[in-house]
C-alpha cells in the first residue's frame, strides 16, 4: 500500500509517498512530486503565499538567509538545509520559484542533489486542448515529474498556461519566444525586443518559474550550423537564427540580456539558458556551433549572477556515448558549475518511436557525470505531439535514468529503494515488490498475465522459471541448509549436509 | 521499401536487408539475421551442409585456414576475413557453429566486431508450447536476434529444441542442466555427471551451437553468496550450488571439465561459461562471490582453448553504472580476451516491468566497454515468461543498446545508418525515415496518429511543433537564405539578407 505522509520542518510540512510493507518490514519513503491534488476549476491551494518576500532565493542564500523554500527542499532531499543554501549561493543549484506561483512545492536542482526530471507538455497548432494539457500535467507529476515545461504553441497559449500554473505543484518552465512568435503570426522578422519583453512580463505575472532564453544564438554562430546534417533543431534556436540572419543584427535576447535579468529578479524567475544550436543528430554532436554557443551561455550565466538571478544551462540533444562526458566537463568549466539541464541525450538516431529508450541511455550517463536535471523524451519524439500514454512512457524511462544516476553518484539513501525492492523480491513478498516498483500497476499486471490467482502472490516462483527452476527458491533452501549445517543437526557422520530440496 | 539482397563471396552468399530510399539517395544495407524463412514443418535448408569438416573453427583459425563460415561472417561484418580468422585464432572471437546445425548462417562474436544480441526464449512448466516458441524464434530473428537461447524447462524440452534448431538461421544456445534436472524430476541431489554427459550429447546431436556450463560454481564459493540480498539468482548456479552443498563435493562440471571439452570439440560447440554467482541486485554487484567465480571461469577458458574449443564468458546481472567497467576489465584480464557475454546489466532494481530499459542502459555501456554479446532482458523479467510482444520489446531495446555501443566504439560503418536516417529526417522524406527506423511500422503509426493524410508524408512539419514552429523547416529556409546571400542577389544595399520565412 502507498500513502501520503508529511514530515514537519521549521514552518513547513513536506509530503512523501510512504510504501507500507507487509509484516514488520520498515516502510520506505519516496520523494513525492504529485502535490495535494486539485480540482482543475479551483486550482491548488497557495502553499507559499505566507512565505513571499522581496528578494530572490539566490540573494537570500548569498546573504546567509535560509528561506522556507530551502527548508522545504532540504527535507525532501534528506540533506541539511545548509547544503541547500550554500549550493544555491554558489550558483551550483537553483530553486525555481516565481513569487506568483505560490501553489508550487519547493524543490532544488543541482548536481549535489537527486537528479531531477522535467516533462514537456503543451498544445501544438495541430492537436490537443487546455483540458488535455492539464490532465497531462497531473499525469506527469503523478509519475514523478520534478518540473513541467508548457511548450504550447498554437491558439490559447495564455489560457493553457494559466490553467497549468494554477494546477501545478511543481515549477513550470516556458519558452516565451513561442508565444511571441504567435503574436506576430509566425513571422520571425516581425519579432522585436519590446514584444518579447511584454510577453516575458505576461508570463512572469502568471507565475512561470523558469524560462528558456535562447540568448546564445549569436549572429556569427549561425553559419557554423549551415553544413550540419540536421541544421538547427531547437525551435527557439531556429527562430532566433532566422531573425539574426534576416535582420543582420545581433540576437536581441543577447543585446537586452541585462534588462531580462532585471525582470527575472523582480519575480525570482530562473534562467534556463537555451541551447539553440544543440546537435540534432549523431553526426552533429560536439561540433563548433554547439560549443561556441556554450561559451556564450557561460558568459551570460555570470551576468545573471550579478543580478542575483538563478541560472540553469540547457544541453543536448543527440550525442553518442563516447562524446557525452565532454559536454558536462565543458559546461561545468564554462558555466561556473551552474546546473546543467539536458535533453536526453539520444545515444543513436536509428530508433524513432523508441527515443525514450535511446535517450534514457544517454540521460542516465550524463546524470551520473553531473547533469542536475534531465528533460524527458517520449516515444513520439520526432514524430508527433506526445499524448498521455507517451507522457507516462517518457516519465518512467527518465525516472529510471535519474535513479540509475543517483545510484552511480552514490547519492545517500538512493540504494535503499533498490535494496527494499530486492529484499521483497527475494522473500517472495510479491505485493511488497509491486508496491515498491516504479509502476506498481504494470508490474502486478505483468505478473498476473500468467499467474492471476491470489495464491501466486505468496508462491515461491513465478512463470518465468517455474516452481522447479526458481533460483531464488533454491537459494532459500540453500540458506536454510547452511543454517542447519551450522547447528550440525542435519549433518550425517560423513559430514554431508542433507539439503531439503523438494522433488517434483 | 526494404528488400533482401545478397553479396557473393568465395563460395558463400550473404544476405543483407537493403533499405531502398526515394529519389537518387543511395540505399542503405543493414545486417540481416532473419534467415531465408521457413515452414516450421519442413525446417530450413541446410546451408552449411557442403561445408562440414572435422576440425573446429578455432583449430582451423589457428592453422591459418579460412573456413567458409569465416568468409560468410566477414562479409556480414564488412571486414577483411583475416580479421575474423585471427580474432578467432586468438580466442578473442567465437563463431558458434555446431556441425549438426547446418541451417545456421555463420556469424562472429567478439569485441572487434558488431555488438551482438541474444534473445532468450523457451517454455516454462507454467506456460507456452512448441509452436509458440518457434514463433518467438522467428519473431526474435526478424527483430535482429544474433543468437537465440532455448531455455525451455518443463515437459517436451527435447521436441521444443528440435523444432527450434531446425528452424533457426542463427546459432542456438542452451543450458543443458535444465534438461538434466527435468530428467531427475527436479531433484538436484539426483544429478550425476553421467546423466549430464548424456544430456549434453543428446543436445549436441541435435545441433546446439553453444551451451552454458556453470562449472565455476565451486563448493568453496557457495558460502560467499549466503549473506547476499538476493542469494544466487542464476537457475543453473543455484542448482549446482545445491548439488555441491548437499553432496559436499566439488561441482561435477568443474571436475569433468576436460571430458566436456572433448565432447564440445567433436561437435564444435562453443562454451558459454555460466556466471552462476552473478549478482541479482544492486546490493550484490561486484562482490567476492562474483569475482571468485570469474577467476575460475578464466582458468576454464584456458583449459578449453587447449582442446581447440571456443569460449565465451557470461557476465552480470544487476550492476550500478559506476561498477560496470570493472566487470569488463577483470573479465578481459582473467579470461584472456575471450568474448564477454552479459545479461544487461540492469542499472537499478526499482523498475520491474521496465527492465528492458533499466538493462538497456547497462547493456549499452558494457557494450561500449568491450562486451561482445548482450543477452536481452524483456519487460517480463522477474515477473513471468515473456510472450511475443515482450520478445519484440526486449529485442528493440537491445538493438538500440548494441548500436549505441557500436557508435561509441567507432565501429566502421555504424554511423552510416544514423546519418542516413537523420538526412531523411532533415529532408522531410518521411517514408525514408520510417523505412530506416529500427521498427518502421511503429514509427509510421506514431506519426500517423495525429497526421494520417498522405499529404503529411511530404509535409515540412509534424504535429510535435506544428507548421510554424518546425525548427527543421526554418533551418531549411535559413540554408536557402544563406545560399542566396552568397550569390548576392537577395542582399540589399544595407547588406541585409531578406529571409524568405513564411508568415502564417
Ligand atoms: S521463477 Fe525465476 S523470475 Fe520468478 S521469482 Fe523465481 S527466480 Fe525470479
Ligand atoms: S515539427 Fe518538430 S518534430 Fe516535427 S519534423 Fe518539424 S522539427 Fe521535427
Amino acid at each position: 500500500m502507498r500513502r501520503k505522509v508529511y514530515v514537519d520542518g521549521a514552518g513547513v510540512r513536506v509530503p512523501f509517498t510512504e510504501v507500507v510493507l507487509s509484516g514488520d518490514h520498515a516502510p520506505v519513503r519516496l520523494y513525492d512530486t504529485s502535490g495535494p491534488g486539485s480540482d482543475p476549476a479551483e486550482g491548488l491551494p497557495e502553499l507559499r503565499k505566507p512565505w513571499r518576500r522581496g528578494r530572490t532565493q539566490l540573494a537570500a542564500a548569498r546573504a546567509g538567509i535560509v528561506t522556507p523554500e530551502m527548508e522545504f527542499a532540504a527535507i525532501r532531499e534528506g540533506v541539511d538545509v545548509e547544503v541547500v543554501r550554500s549550493e544555491i549561493a554558489a550558483g551550483r543549484a537553483v530553486l525555481p520559484a516565481n513569487v506568483n506561483h505560490p501553489e508550487s512545492e519547493p524543490m532544488v536542482i543541482g548536481s549535489r542533489f537527486l537528479v531531477k526530471v522535467n516533462a514537456n507538455i503543451g498544445t501544438s497548432a495541430v492537436t490537443s486542448s487546455v483540458a488535455e494539457e492539464v490532465e497531462k500535467l497531473t499525469w506527469a507529476t503523478r509519475w514523478g515529474a520534478d518540473t513541467v515545461m508548457d511548450l504550447s504553441t498554437g491558439p490559447r497559449i495564455h489560457q493553457t498556461r494559466e490553467a497549468i500554473v494554477r494546477n501545478s505543484p511543481v515549477p513550470i518552465g516556458t519558452v516565451p519566444i513561442y508565444q511571441a512568435l504567435e503574436k506576430v503570426k509566425g513571422d520571425p522578422l516581425k519579432l522585436t525586443w519590446e514584444l518579447f519583453r511584454q510577453t516575458v512580463i505576461e508570463q512572469a505575472e502568471q507565475g512561470v518559474d523558469y524560462m528558456t532564453i535562447h540568448a546564445g544564438v549569436l549572429l556569427e554562430y549561425v553559419p557554423l550550423a549551415a553544413e550540419r546534417v540536421t541544421g538547427i533543431v531547437s525551435r527557439g534556436g531556429s527562430i532566433m537564427a532566422a531573425w539574426c540572419l534576416a535582420e543582420h543584427r545581433e540576437n536581441f535576447l543577447y543585446t537586452h540580456f541585462r534588462e531580462l535579468c532585471e525582470i527575472f529578479r523582480e519575480y525570482d524567475i530562473t534562467f534556463s539558458l537555451g541551447d539553440g544550436l544543440r546537435p540534432g543528430s549523431i553526426a552533429d554532436a560536439n561540433d563548433e556551433a554547439q560549443f561556441a554557443e556554450l561559451r556564450t551561455l557561460g558568459e551570460l550565466t555570470h551576468i545573471a549572477w550579478e543580478y542575483d538571478v538563478q541560472v540553469m544551462v540547457e544541453g543536448p540533444g543527440h550525442v553518442p556515448m563516447h562524446k557525452i562526458k565532454e559536454n558536462v566537463d565543458r559546461q561545468v568549466e564554462l558555466c561556473g558549475g551552474a546546473p546543467f539541464y539536458t535533453l536526453g541525450p539520444l545515444a543513436t538516431d536509428i530508433a524513432p518511436a523508441y527515443d525514450h529508450i535511446t535517450s534514457a541511455i544517454g540521460a542516465a550517463m550524463i546524470g551520473w557525470f553531473g547533469t542536475a536535471m534531465l528533460c524527458y523524451v517520449t516515444p513520439k519524439e520526432h514524430l508527433g505531439l506526445p499524448d498521455k500514454d507517451d507522457v507516462k512512457a517518457g516519465m518512467i524511462a527518465y525516472k529510471i535514468a535519474a535513479h540509475a544516476a543517483d545510484l552511480a553518484k552514490g547519492h545517500p539513501g538512493a540504494q535503499e529503494w533498490d535494496d527494499a525492492l530486492s529484499r521483497a523480491r527475494f522473500d517472495f513478498r510479491w505485493e511488497d515488490q509491486f508496491e515498491l516498483a516504479l509502476d506498481p500497476e504494470t508490474a502486478r499486471s505483468y505478473h498476473d498475465q500468467t499467474l492471476p490467482a491470489d495464491a501466486a502472490k505468496t508462491a515461491h516462483f513465478c512463470s518465468m522459471c517455474g516452481p522447479k527452476f526458481c533460483s531464488m527458491k533454491i537459494s532459500h533452501e540453500l540458506r536454510e541448509a547452511g543454517m542447519k549445517a551450522k547447528s550440525s543437526e542435519f549433518v550425517d557422520a560423513g559430514g554431508r549436509v542433507y539439503l531439503p530440496v523438494t522433488g517434483a
